[in-house]
């Protein structure tokens, strides 16, 4: 057995493949935010999506240290107390894995097996990133901004520690902020406890977790994160389009009862509110159309207030359900003219697909019980 | 469509048949624990496996009712507050799933499919459920007690509340508690907020979530949960053997780092320690057994300190890694003389599967970076 044998090259699922059982170990691992959890404002910590690269890392708050340094004037050190003297700002923020709708592509790249479920909206509270770089001052040489996180392991035969970069400008102007707390507790060990970058708008891999390091670079980062991986591709050699802000999607709280199994849904004939969330990582939603009839027609949902922010918006749409069954379905606009697809085109990793979700209805005659 | 198209059927995978859309749908929502969380004495709220039959119930603590009623002298029902004035204990307990290590089973039985990390200890605050029964004062007709929680769906074509039976002995002499908190918090939404029964050394199964209602009945409970689901079978027809306490096994935390598509690993040559925790819910756990060549030779771990009751014990096992691949796998022995299995007996719910774990480790010659 040799490295490329234990980490091996990418590929498409064959026609007719089912999951794989690569692809269980990392559904079971990972894990979505379950539709129903789409009622809360705030997702908590453990039904927000989680996806972890390698392993969770043993991390102590104690003894943590973020360095800032490369192409800056002073390089910095922090422990976790002297970073909350640096500020301290909430963001709300819906994080969403670029993965997301991966399983439901034909042909299936074979990663993460997310269906639509790879979101989660949470209340994230530190110190701005602006702030941090800002204090290290910024040499005139420096490009690229690398975030280095503890997590460490191996990939398509590659050996690394999870590493992103961003522009200098990216870095400065996106919100981002060095968090150290979701939704008013400790990060959990799984969302990066106990720092870790959040990138408002942007796909959830720009986020790096187990924040170790911000190293400013004097040319572009071309690493495995950024120039192999997270590309939106036809084709394997192709050099791609580096994936960044969370495109448009809107989601529905799956209505009635389910089936254990299929998850299908039942329920009672009658009026029914349809509830439901949307948002985009470029510009605030501002539409919401529904589908009882799976996308024959569509009607305006009621919008929510709105956020005044990136992070997902409420909506809901009066249903008189009729026996029989139905296929729901959603789609979303945001204010930068983005229209959620039907169907998303289809990429060879599986990022950043927002096909609209499909839920299938048994509307019953009798009331549910 | 009716509802037996919509709820069908249990079935058995087809010979190589890939893991199924309806089962990837349940790997999606539910969770098991990343086994690298097997470092943790008490497992966060957020890494303890977790798996929902139907949806996670809105809930609300503040008008919560809990009866206790049926063969009883007097019916009661309390809210919270009234609950918290009845007692309070904290116990430490070791849940696993029913179908924990089902995914890995030949013919593979369609349902939630676990490879083999549902799992999690934690600390369970709330009143002994004996305390509740008898303040209601029992029948002598009574003979078994319903624990009915707020989850309502559909398995098989049968709608029901989620329910589980026990023997009136087994609810006064199991030690289980009616619980709100884990960990110290109050419960999290997908762990049965705001109250759910705990019964120590049981499978998952009989934990009932979002706990409505305690029913003694002056018969044997014959609810879906007891007499379909959760029955040891070889044929489907056959009236099988209910599920009961957790039989024993050990789990691994898998050494060195991964790689992110196989979770394959990668170990540096040189003394490693090997760690990882085992339990039973038949007994404490007295011994157990490591091998590093796939079970060719054993030898024993180092037991931690006995907890004196039924969670999980910690073991470590110094092996001299040496370059090449090796297969990892563990085995535990409990003080009723039970043995975990290298492979368990195939059954056709998948249940109570405690097959042995089996790490694949590629030892490198140089350390790793």
């Amino acid at each position: 057995m040799s490295i490329e044998q234990f980490s091996g090259k990418g590929r498409l699922a064959d026609t007719g493949e089912g999951i794989t059982g690569d692809e269980l170990q990392l559904a079971a691992r990972n894990h979505g935010m379950p539709l129903e959890a789409l009622r809360y404002d705030l997702t908590p910590a453990g039904l927000h999506y989680v996806l972890v690269h390698y392993d969770i890392p043993a991390a102590s708050a104690t003894n943590w240290r973020l360095t800032v340094d490369g192409c800056v004037e002073q390089p910095l050190s922090f422990g976790m107390t002297e970073l909350r003297a640096m500020g301290r700002q909430t963001v709300r923020v819906t994080l969403e894995c670029a993965g997301n709708g991966r399983a439901g592509l034909q042909p299936r790249p074979i990663s993460q097996p997310w269906l639509m479920e790879a979101v989660g909206t949470a209340e994230w509270t530190g110190v701005p990133l602006a702030a941090l770089i800002r204090a290290a001052g910024i040499r005139k040489d420096a490009i690229d901004v690398v975030f280095t996180g503890a997590d460490h392991g191996f990939e398509r035969g590659i050996e690394q520690d999870y590493q992103r970069g961003l522009t200098v400008t990216e870095a400065l102007d996106s919100g981002a902020i060095v968090a150290w707390e979701m939704n008013g507790a400790p990060l959990p060990p799984q969302h990066g406890y106990p720092l870790r970058l959040i990138m408002p708008g942007w796909y959830g891999m720009a986020s790096v977790k187990w924040l170790r390091s911000i190293e400013l670079i004097d040319h572009e980062f071309t690493g495995y994160q950024n120039a192999v991986a997270y590309r939106i591709r036809q084709e394997p050699n192709e050099v791609g389009v580096g994936i960044t802000r969370i495109e448009p999607r809107a989601l529905l709280i799956p209505p009635g009862h389910p089936d254990f199994m299929s998850r299908h849904r039942f329920v009672p004939a009658g009026p029914i509110v349809l509830q439901g969330r949307a948002w985009s990582g470029w510009a605030p939603i501002e539409r919401v159309e529904v589908s009882v009839d799976a996308g024959v027609s569509w009607q305006d949902a009621k919008l929510d207030a709105d956020s005044n922010d990136l992070s997902w918006r409420g909506f809901s749409f009066d249903w008189d359900a009729v026996p029989g069954e139905h296929v729901l379905t959603v789609r979303a606009h945001d204010a930068s003219g983005r229209v959620q697809p039907i169907e998303a085109p289809w990429n060879r990793g599986g990022f950043a697909n927002n096909s609209a979700q499909r839920i299938t209805v048994l509307v019953l005659s009798q009331p549910s019980a």
